[in-house]
This record gives structure tokens, C-alpha cells and sequence, in this order.
């Protein structure tokens, strides 16, 4: 499993992603899952992947690759017009992985499956945030739906349907999304840390701001510590139902 | 779908239930999946079902007809000795109902699955609560896992791993309990009001206070309104992490 949550704020856009990955409880490994490619004052761009980590790997190897023979027929992300061109690659990759290892006996494709979330922005447009389904075929996020979640989106969900705001600050976003991958980790044992993360600053055009966040880094442990005490003493403003017992 | 948790605190028994039933989106139905037997003085045991609705009313009808019986030869809960052995006799009618089903020509017995919570308390006993398996086995509630969800438990997890307290009062479980089935709702239209309460207090052997909280119930309709304020007071309490963009 996975969990990887892009967020589009006034401010930019937001991307954060686990790192672990599983083939049954009694094998994890940890596989970045956030890609980003930048040309300093042209375009910058981002990919969460869930998923088959053979598929997801397949597509970001093909689609690195195409960025750096240009010569090549096939069309790269750095050569897009725009962000919808760009995921229109993406998802054309996407989709061909997945029919190349379904072609070839297994029937369940299912198995091969994987969903992406890709933003960015490209000189001369807004910065933009997809979601892109194994089928080749995406969305992009509107007022109603600001974010995108994918892998193990349902613990996690609650608490970003509440408390997102997309004026809410660099700061604030971050403390949202590590309170929803605490919840999202303690719960299920295939989302883990290190945790990826990716700021961009709307117009910037900059390559962003990139940390990780391992498992006993520190700020992790403070919001995952204190976080239970502020719900509790948020549970508590709330008014008590009179009941007579 | 369906989501339903049985807690027990120190002060007794508390459980809450959805009324969806759903085969598809385009055809919900309420139905209550909360289920007592009293015995004042003797006993008093709680039932909430998950699953498929046939079997879950099967499973009730045929523990009620027993119960009303008690000259047929099958046991009746009303007879057990301890609640062990009525969550016994509970889950061998519910194996028993699925094994009925699944025999007569479909394949796919997981179609016809249930998953119950079962509690309560016999006099010279202690409250007790179980989880029973379609498979008709269950477990017992620990001092680790004080309470127990089945249905659509994952939206409403975080907040009861964070927020429970085996000490808390009964007000404040149901405060605890809204917020949960508020997020599950929220999220997933399979699950919806109006929500069914059962409070039992520890040695009082009597029935319990019942009541229902419709969709537009003014104590609901607080909670579900102040939670989003509260939560988000709640992250502003959270250090900001520094970080240079």
C-alpha cells in the first residue's frame, strides 16, 4: 500500500508521500514514491505514485529517459505546452505499462494497476494537480475537490474533508498533512516513514523545496505526540449530550 | 455497508449503529442493526450487525424465536450460563445461516457474510464484548483493544485510537462516538443517520438507555458543526514546522 496526498493551496501546491512499500506483511521495503522534474523558469513538475512498484517504476523510468534523449520520437513531459499535455504523457505511459504486463498471460491486471497524482506548472499557465487512473485517463482537481489523495486514502480523509483550506499557509498544510499520515500509519502497517515532502510557491518556476521527514525526525514525533491531546481538548469544547442513565 | 462500534469503558457498555442498508447506490433502505435482550435483574445483552441483510435478520429472527421457545431443543442467549457461552450460541446461528446460504449454489459465501458485535452482562458475571466472524469464531475485547468497529471502520478509526479512554464518561463516549460516525458519513454515503445508542451501566442488569439520533437532530447536527472549528483550533495549537521556500 501506499498514501500519497497533493494539495492545490493559493499559495502553490503541496505534495506529500510514504515511502513504504510491501509484498505481504513479512516483506517491506522503502521505495521513493515522488518524482519531480524542473527547468529553472520554464516549468516545474511532480509525480506521487501507488501502485505495482513495477509499473510505477517502469513509468517514471520511461518517462525520465524520454526527457533526456529529446532526439526520441516519443513525447517528453519537459517539451509539453502545458501541465494537460504533460499528463496527457504521463497517463499515455501509464496506460501502455500497465497493457504490456497484462498482455502477456496474467489476466488479472488488476495486479499491475497504479494511480498517479502529477502537478506542476508550465511558464504562461496556472500550476495545475491531476489525478491519474491506470486506465490512461485523469482529473484535475476543482474548488470542491482541492486535493487528491491515493493508496490508503480512508484514515487520513477525515481530517484533510475538515480542515483544508486553500488559504491556509505553507506552514499549516504541512502540519495537516503529517497529522493525516500519523493517523494514516498508526492504522495500517503498509503506509510508513520516512515521509516525502514537496513545496511549491505558486509562479516561483523553481525547482521547490524538497525534505524528508524520517521516522524519528523530531517534528514528526512532536505533532504525532501532541496531536492526541489536541483532540482530546478539542472533543472537549464540544457541548455533552444531556442523558439521563 | 454499515458501521458500528461497541466500546466498553470502565462505567459499562456503550454501542452505536448505523440504519443504511444499500445494495448499490440507487437502492438504500434504513434498517436498524441494533438488536437487546433483557432479562431485568438477570441479564441484558446488545447485538449490532454488519453484512449482508438477509443473514443479519436470520441470524436475529432465529435468536428471538429461540428466546421465545425456550422448549425447543437449539439453546436460547437467555439461558447461557455466561456471556461466553451466548456468544457461542450467537455464532453458531450466524455460521450456521451462512453455511445454509452458501450450500444451495452460489460460490461467492463471502456474499452472504456477517460480522457481529456482541455484548452485555449475566448476573455473577462481568460485562463483557465480542467480535464474531462470519466464520464462527470471535474475540474478546483487551485491555489493549477496548472497543470493537465492524462495517466501514476506517474513516472513523484515528479519532477513537486517539480519543478513547476507558475511564471517560458516557457523554463524553457518545461525544466521541458522534465524531466518528460524523467522519464515516461524511465519506461514505453507504453509511447514514439515523443512529441508534445503546448505554449499558456496569451492574445495573437492566435494559439500558436506548435512544435514536435522527439525520436533523439538533444535538447531532452541533456536533458534526462545531467539530471542523474544533479541529482546526486544535492543528493551530501544533507547533509550525520552519522551513525556508
Amino acid at each position: 500500500m501506499t498514501y500519497a496526498v497533493g494539495m492545490r493551496l493559493n499559495r502553490g501546491l503541496v505534495f506529500m508521500s510514504d515511502t513504504r512499500t510491501n509484498a505481504g506483511v513479512d516483506n517491506i521495503s522503502t521505495f521513493g514514491k515522488m518524482f519531480s522534474w524542473n527547468v529553472p523558469g520554464d516549468r516545474t513538475m511532480t509525480l506521487l505514485t501507488a501502485g505495482n512498484l513495477a509499473t510505477t517504476q517502469a513509468c517514471v523510468s520511461m518517462l525520465a529517459e524520454r526527457t533526456k534523449a529529446p532526439a526520441e520520437r516519443a513525447p517528453s513531459i519537459l517539451e509539453a505546452p502545458t501541465m494537460f499535455q504533460a499528463a496527457r504523457i504521463i497517463a499515455q505511459t501509464l496506460k501502455e505499462v500497465i497493457d504490456e504486463n497484462a498482455a502477456t498471460g496474467q489476466r488479472a491486471d488488476s495486479a499491475f494497476h497504479a494511480t498517479l497524482v502529477f502537478g506542476g506548472q508550465i511558464k504562461g499557465g496556472p500550476s495545475r494537480l491531476f489525478l491519474i487512473y491506470p486506465e490512461g485517463n485523469f482529473i484535475e482537481v476543482g474548488l470542491e475537490t482541492p486535493f487528491f489523495q491515493i493508496g490508503e486514502t480512508k484514515y487520513g480523509r477525515p481530517i484533510l474533508v475538515r480542515a483544508f483550506d486553500p488559504d491556509m499557509s505553507v506552514a499549516q498544510a504541512v502540519k495537516l498533512l503529517l497529522v493525516s499520515f500519523d493517523s494514516t500509519i498508526k492504522a495500517n502497517l503498509s503506509v510508513g516513514a520516512p515521509l516525502d515532502l514537496m513545496v511549491y510557491e505558486e509562479d516561483s518556476l523553481s525547482e521547490g523545496h524538497r525534505m524528508r521527514f524520517e521516522a524519528d525526525d523530531p517534528y514528526l514525533a512532536t505533532i504525532s505526540a501532541t496531536w492526541g491531546d489536541a483532540l482530546k481538548s478539542a472533543l472537549d469544547q464540544l457541548p455533552d449530550l444531556e442523558i439521563d442513565t
